[in-house]
């Protein structure tokens, strides 16, 4: 699926995102210029918007893909102003920061925020949604399927199954920032009505594309806004430029990010080059493998315990008796990115690496795993 | 200053942005991975935003640059989302299609807009705009120094001047997505208050990043906000990022297009390799020379006179007894992309073509403006 790397020797990225891509991805980078909307570039974005509904596993030719140049963060921006009006109440399921800062953003955009904060390490218990849905009505519960920060992925399915129960007309709305293309995520099966990543993670192409999947009802429920709440993050001035492009003529409200777009065409196609089903064991085999390696060298998993425990990236306590930089340090040395923690209870306690993608298919995770266990080993000397 | 090209032929693009790359801004998109924090990426994107403050002209420590995933639309939603409050009144000088759109952005965030348009393929005239300035007071003025639907250049310098005089007060605020690089813009100078631009013009690097640059007083007044309009356009919420990032060190917001700005660094060390004043003048001789031998042979230029006419690209009718449509797929099938009109008044009248950055090192200039000019003697017939 992956041909062997002939990239330059340089220090692996082994961080949640951006993670290290394929050759063919960065060769497709580096394209020369298309305009945008050119022949040769429309096929380009087809093939794509068509391509991410196999990725978002959608049948529904209503519900609509669309890929804007910005970042994941910019996709919580398009919930707060085209699904969310106002006042409304909207549940958050909160497994760590990124779950928080999605909450700050709704309210940036005047929604009435209620968030449920899971034990660290751990997801929101089901009673607790489950009570909570049943003494307020909501317009939307949000769930990050994977919070980078704690590396702890949610149940989706059952969580959707809990919000329908108790009201069918709630909004499911899924941060799948760090866990497209990495966790199943079963997007009309699972009645999921928004799903937002990022084209750094799982998907394996560079930085700089927001990439989101909304449902039939969503897509109208934007359509239906009397007044937008802003001009870029608009999904119903972008509707009609994804159409477009699927159907294979170029349109323009902004321009989009050409040679990233490309990158993306080249990924997605390594995607699913191997059923998805596939792909999903391979990940969650390399990172219970690599969970276990580090628990034999004594290093505590931040999740607490398998089952909540993310495929794409491992969050894992600093062990006693070694000092996090220096730790990190020491293994930039040996050519890894390993990334820092970011959760305000546990910042300077813990580290994170990704396993996702093209590393999964290269050794990548094997290597920076005996470099984890040999470098703890010679700090605690 | 530009290394002769070894890109594998294609069709030129010779439209108004996305606009030919250089080989070495080509090469440095398919960087390998590199963390968004880490010292190689830190001390990249440090180097753009000093180069920028060059770019700009701006020896004032405390106006800020902006290096954003997304695109030039997007800086219009910075301006409407931190430098203007609901209700606030703001006059639009228009000189085209993108002039109008920023007016309609800037009506999303509740901005009471004045529009004054100049008649078509010209500049508003100066006692229009002094006359609307006695009139009424702004909380700011937009100019689109190029408009791309039109190509024509506005007199920032003087407009400044006149909106000074008027109530210094008043913010200046100038759309330089096709200008920005290829025409004079003295930020401090000549007292901008915000300037926005887009990668893929002739910055020279493929699409994705929106860039920014605020005069200090429109950083303290986004500072000022007690309440943000968007997350992602906030410039309250980039500022620290921006200003971590160029003092030498890491900080998040979200995730930056880490490939899309290591193409910008290598572009603005080729651009700032000469002085902007002799880019400036070959930009202009090149865009006067191509204006002449399109004249020469019949062709009416849209700009009603060489001192309005923009000097990264030129907007031409079609010539009486040409088709549109098939001038432009005759240029096709000779190798070069040109554009077609979206001024609403002249659509399927004319055609616009880029003349910006790298085409005007590489003779690729001259090269289109032979295959129009042959092209159009040939459909004549």
């Amino acid at each position: 699926m992956y041909a062997p790397s002939k990239q330059p020797e340089h220090k692996l990225t082994m961080i949640p995102g951006p993670i290290e891509f394929s050759d063919s991805v960065l060769q497709a980078m580096s394209t020369p210029s298309q305009a945008h909307t050119s022949p040769e570039f429309v096929k380009t974005f087809q093939e794509v918007l068509q391509n991410l509904r196999k990725l978002f596993k959608s049948a529904d030719p209503h519900a609509q893909p669309y890929v804007i140049a910005g970042s994941g963060t910019l996709g919580w921006d398009f919930v707060g102003a085209n699904l969310v009006n106002p006042g409304d109440s909207v549940l958050v399921l909160s497994t760590g920061f990124f779950s928080d800062s999605f909450a700050e953003c709704l309210r940036v955009y005047g929604a009435d925020v209620d968030v449920i904060t899971a034990p660290v390490g751990d997801v929101v218990p089901f009673d607790q949604i489950e009570k909570q849905l049943a003494k307020k009505k909501y317009t939307a519960v949000t769930i990050t399927q994977v919070d980078t920060s704690t590396a702890v992925v949610s149940d989706v399915a059952k969580i959707s199954e809990i919000v329908r129960l108790s009201n069918p007309e709630t909004l499911l709305i899924v941060d799948g920032v760090c866990s497209v293309a990495v966790e199943d995520l079963e997007f009309d099966k699972w009645h999921v009505d928004f799903a937002l990543t990022a084209s750094q993670k799982a998907i394996g192409v560079p930085a700089g594309l927001s990439i989101m999947f909304a449902s039939s009802r969503a897509v109208a429920k934007a359509e239906a806004r009397e007044k937008d709440s802003t001009f870029f993050a608009s999904m119903k001035r972008w509707t009609p430029i994804m159409r477009a492009y699927e159907s294979g003529s170029g349109a323009y409200f902004a321009t989009p990010a050409v040679q990233t777009i490309t990158a993306l065409k080249v990924s997605l196609s390594e995607i699913l080059a191997e059923p998805l089903e596939k792909r999903f064991a391979k990940h969650a085999e390399t990172a219970a493998k690599f969970r276990k390696e580090l628990a034999d060298a004594g290093i505590k998993i931040v999740p607490v315990s398998e089952n909540v425990a993310a495929h794409g990236l491992t969050a894992a306590y600093f062990p006693e008796g070694v000092e996090g930089p220096k730790l990190l340090s020491t293994l930039a040395s040996k050519g890894f990115t390993v990334a820092g923690g970011i959760h305000k209870a546990l910042v300077g306690k813990y580290f994170r690496v990704g396993h996702m993608g093209y590393s999964v298919y290269q050794g990548h995770v094997d290597a920076v795993s005996k470099a984890i266990v040999s470098s703890v080993e010679e700090l605690k000397k």
